[in-house]
Parts: C-alpha cells; sequence; structure tokens
C-alpha cells in the first residue's frame, strides 16, 4: 500500500489526513493555527500532526510516500517557499526544506483552492471527467482547474481565480482592490451586501439586518420572499454568467461547485444553471455538467494527498 | 529529418506547408477551396496539394511523419470528423478516415484558431512559454490556450473562444446569439461598428462612413481624431478586461495577439496592456507578457505541422 499526507493549513485550523492510492482517508485529525505563535511553530504542528497521522493509520513508515500542504496563499513551488499567506501573517517562509528535512520524506506544496479542486477532481464529484472547474463558493469564491488529474498552475499558481473575475467595472468595490468582481456579488458577503442594501432601501421582506447570513437569505428565498428572490437570482445571474466565460475558455467537462452557499441546493443551482446556458456558447454549455461537491471539508486534505501520491 | 505536412483550410483557400522538427518552414503552397464543390472535392485538393508539397520540399517519402490539418469550424478528433463547418458548409464530414487511407500516413485533426496558437507558443512570439494564450483580432476574434506544447482542447475543442466571453450582457448582438460578446467591440468589425455609430450621431471626426475599415480608424486614431481614439479606446478597454479575465483564470507566462486589427501596433498594444493591469489580479498581470504575434498567416500550417510532427 502506498499513502500519503495531506494537510490543509488554514487561519484557524491545520487539517491533516493520510490518504491511501483510491483517495480513500484513513484517518484525519485537526488542530488550531495559533498563526500568533510565528511560523516556526507553526511548521512545527504540521510536523507532529504529520508523524501523529501516521501513527494513527497504523501503516508502515515505508509506505507513506509523502506529504502534500495546501498553502491558503501565493506560493513558488519552484523555491518551496509561501511567499505571502496574510490570514497568517507569512512573507517569504521556507516550508518544504525545513518539513522535508524535519520528516525525511517528499514534501510538495500547492495553493489550498488548487488542491480542494484537485481533491474534488480526483475522487469527488469531478470523478472521471478530464477537464474540471472547481469553484468554492465561500465568504469569497476560490477555484481551481484540474486537467487530466494534474492541478493548471498556470505562471505563478494563480490560475482558477474565478472569484477576482472583473463583471461589471462599475460594481462594488473588492478586497483585491478592483471593482465588480464576481465575489462581490457571488459569495456569502455578496449575497449579504445585496440584500442589506435592498433592506435599507425599504424593500418589503422577512429578513432583518441584524445577524443577516447568506443561508438566512437562500431560507427566505425558498419561502417565496420577494426581496431574498431578487438576491439570490442576481448571485445566481452574475454566478452563472461568470462559470460561462471561464467554460467558453477551458470548455470543462465537469463544474463542481462547492462550499458553505452550495448547501442551497436547486434554489442556488437552477438558477446557476439557466445563466450559465444562457451565457455559454451553445457547444460549451451542452459539454459540461454542473453539479454540487461531495467531500465537503475534506476536499483540501484529499487533494493534498493527491499531489503527494502522484506528484 | 522528419517533416509533417501542415494543412489551414479556409473559406476561400486551403493553405499548405511542409514543417521540419524546428518548426522550419520548407515550402509552401494556397489553392482555392472552391467550396461550392462539395466535400469530397476539397478533401481531394488537400490530397493532392500534401502530396505537391512533400514532392516540392524535396524530403523522402519515409522523412513525412504525418498530416495535421486546421478545420474552422466544430470537430470531434476522436471520430476524425468535422461536424460543423458553416463557411463551407460541411456537416459530419468524415475527414481523417479518407485522408488516412489515399495517402497512406498518419493523419491528426484540431480547431484552426487552436493551431494558430499552438504555431505561434511552438515558434512564434510564444515561444519558450509554459502556458501561452494566442489570440486572432480579426472579422472575429479566435483564440487557443497552450499549456507545456499542447493544445487545450476541454470537452469539445472549445477552449479559448474567447471571442465570446459575455462582457456586457445588454450589449450588441453577436452572431453567436447571445449580446455583448467581446468581439462585438474588439474586432475589426466591431470597431467599424463602433465608429459609425457615432458618425451617425453626428460627432466630429475626419472619417466618412464609405467603406470604412478597422485599419482607417486606427489610423485616425494616429492623427488625434477625437471620435477615433474613443472607438480605439473602448476596443482596447474591452479586450483588456477580456484578457484580464482570461489570465486570472489561467494564469499564462504570455498573451500573443495576432491578426489585422494587431498590426495598429501600440496605438493598440499601449492602451490595452494599461486596461489588462487595471483588471487582473496583480500578481497574474505580473507574471503575464503581452506580445504582437510573429507568424502572421503561417501560423495556422505551423501549428498544423506541429501536431502532426508531436500529436
Amino acid at each position: 500500500m502506498r499513502v500519503a499526507v495531506g494537510i490543509d493549513l488554514g487561519g484557524t485550523f491545520i487539517k491533516g489526513a493520510v490518504i491511501d492510492e483510491e483517495g480513500r482517508l484513513l484517518v484525519k485529525e485537526e488542530v488550531p493555527t495559533e498563526a500568533g505563535n510565528g511560523a516556526d511553530s507553526i511548521l512545527r504542528r504540521i510536523e507532529q500532526l504529520t508523524r501523529r497521522l501516521i501513527v494513527a493509520s497504523d501503516v508502515r513508515a515505508n509506505e507513506v510516500v509523502g506529504l502534500g500542504i495546501g498553502i491558503p496563499g501565493f506560493i513558488d513551488s519552484s523555491r518551496g517557499v509561501a511567499e505571502e499567506v496574510i490570514n497568517i501573517g507569512w512573507r517569504d517562509v521556507p516550508v518544504i526544506a525545513p518539513l522535508r528535512s524535519w520528516l525525511q520524506m517528499p514534501v510538495f506544496m500547492e495553493n489550498d483552492a488548487n488542491l480542494a479542486a484537485l481533491g474534488e477532481a480526483w475522487v469527488g464529484a469531478g470523478r472521471g471527467y478530464r477537464t474540471a472547474l472547481c469553484i468554492t463558493l465561500g465568504t469569497g469564491v476560490g477555484g481551481g482547474i484540474i486537467i487530466d488529474g494534474k492541478v493548471l498552475q498556470g505562471a505563478s499558481h494563480m490560475a482558477g481565480e474565478i472569484g477576482h473575475l472583473v463583471l461589471d467595472p462599475l460594481g462594488a468595490p473588492c478586497n483585491c482592490g478592483h471593482f465588480g468582481c464576481l465575489e462581490t456579488v457571488s459569495s456569502a458577503t455578496g449575497v449579504v451586501r445585496l440584500a442589506r442594501e435592498r433592506i435599507e432601501k425599504g424593500e418589503q421582506t422577512q429578513l432583518t439586518l441584524q445577524q443577516l447570513t447568506a443561508a438566512d437569505v437562500f431560507a427566505a428565498a425558498e419561502r417565496h420572499d420577494l426581496l431574498a428572490q431578487a438576491v439570490v437570482q442576481e448571485a445566481a445571474q452574475t454566478l452563472g454568467r461568470g462559470l460561462a466565460i471561464a467554460a467558453n475558455l477551458i470548455n470543462p467537462d465537469v463544474i463542481v461547485i462547492g462550499g458553505g452557499m452550495a448547501r442551497a441546493g436547486e434554489t442556488l443551482f437552477k438558477p446557476v444553471r439557466e445563466a450559465f446556458s444562457a451565457y455559454a456558447l451553445r457547444r460549451v454549455a451542452s459539454a459540461t455538467t454542473l453539479v454540487p461537491a461531495l467531500l465537503g471539508n475534506d476536499a483540501g486534505v484529499v487533494g493534498a494527498g493527491k499531489l503527494a501520491l502522484y506528484p
């Protein structure tokens, strides 16, 4: 048996798992990131987590082929360095060299959104398709493109940044510094913003401004709240057009949609599919299946394992 | 020496060339397509052109490794069939089987825009880069994506259709049936349309409506004609945003811009680069070089040769 350890480094938790050649998750564990203690402390936590996972999985040491790590920021994999990871305060932190030296095994790194995409394409909703676009609808919108089982890295590991397609140059400001990016509308944050703006204008609704979440908006839309339905329609239209644009460019066999907002199910998927078909070229739309993600929060560690098993 | 024959099938002419392993064009010739005579006649012209090119190139028969053909429409390469080629009236025409049988050599086919991209990425302006987006600005806007020397085919050979990104859902109608596609603005046709609309509104200009071409508009912009400058700015803004969207998705090392409109040089490239940088993520923009194409009308046959030499 060959297995790998997959690590998904996040701002709050470090998730880890042992993944076998078939993409099965043998054991998993998560520990707090405690980003405030600095880079060396985080790398040591990754080392210790890796060792514990290997022991817990009951595999022989020589069956572990390597460690894959998803980094929530900008990386330079040729140097093995995390160049900029805003939510844990890293700048030019060497990742591969120390972990390889401590653990005495091959270590691989990739952007975390790309690894979540790789996981879904490998053994999740994208299984069996050659070209997959996998996106995650959360506070932002992340994405990755998988072609024949490999992450499309592009020139600087930035491929798949679907959240920052400027769909409306006169739109709302985005964290990236531009205006009208897809994620200003079609993320959980975007949905809440759109609902707030309409509530503040005095439109009729069951929703209230206090602690308003995207889930509230989708639930209200299902109860036929007109304001909520208009917001869902706007978010779905924009997402459908963004996906159509991406599909005209990469002509994927499958588009996998995950993240918290995807839990809204057909309330979201139905209008997204309609907008997608309305904006993609006919032959592109007819070649593409839009499906919900299957792996949930495990997608990142599964993809990290895949990266180490089949680099 | 290994060589291949590259064929670029067009609505008016069939272009052919013998290409060597280094991408050099040994001989070339073009013949009229005479599409009205039907599919069999066109395939026979391709056969005869291939035979003449091999003789003219003075290579030995066993040095010819195969034939590559660019088709200006929709193909199914697994079945070797041109599914729909509107400008020569083809529907479900078998291409690979008859030519392989007549010529007794391997035959490969691909969409013509993808092969022009492959040619530029191989030995043109994209040489030496791993990920290339190559576009052609003509009456429409075509494109292809080349990754590690291979065409990104996608699910149905439709990848790279940058001309049909819906950038403005309220924009002008496009031949594809949608509204506001990139090529309704940033093609030669789009530039003429924008100029016409402004002239008809009575804006001051040196331009006249008779036989107005995109080249006239660019020439007038260089002479500081305000209407022409506004049109060029609009076409460049839209193209720059479309390229930024494509770059955020595939993070190319290089974007190669060819076609008749690219002859406008810096009058076009300068505002396109500015818009590109304004709309692409900073790390994407800084990784990408925008350059003019080098191979001109030969890109297609060179790419077709590459396809047969390195399938």
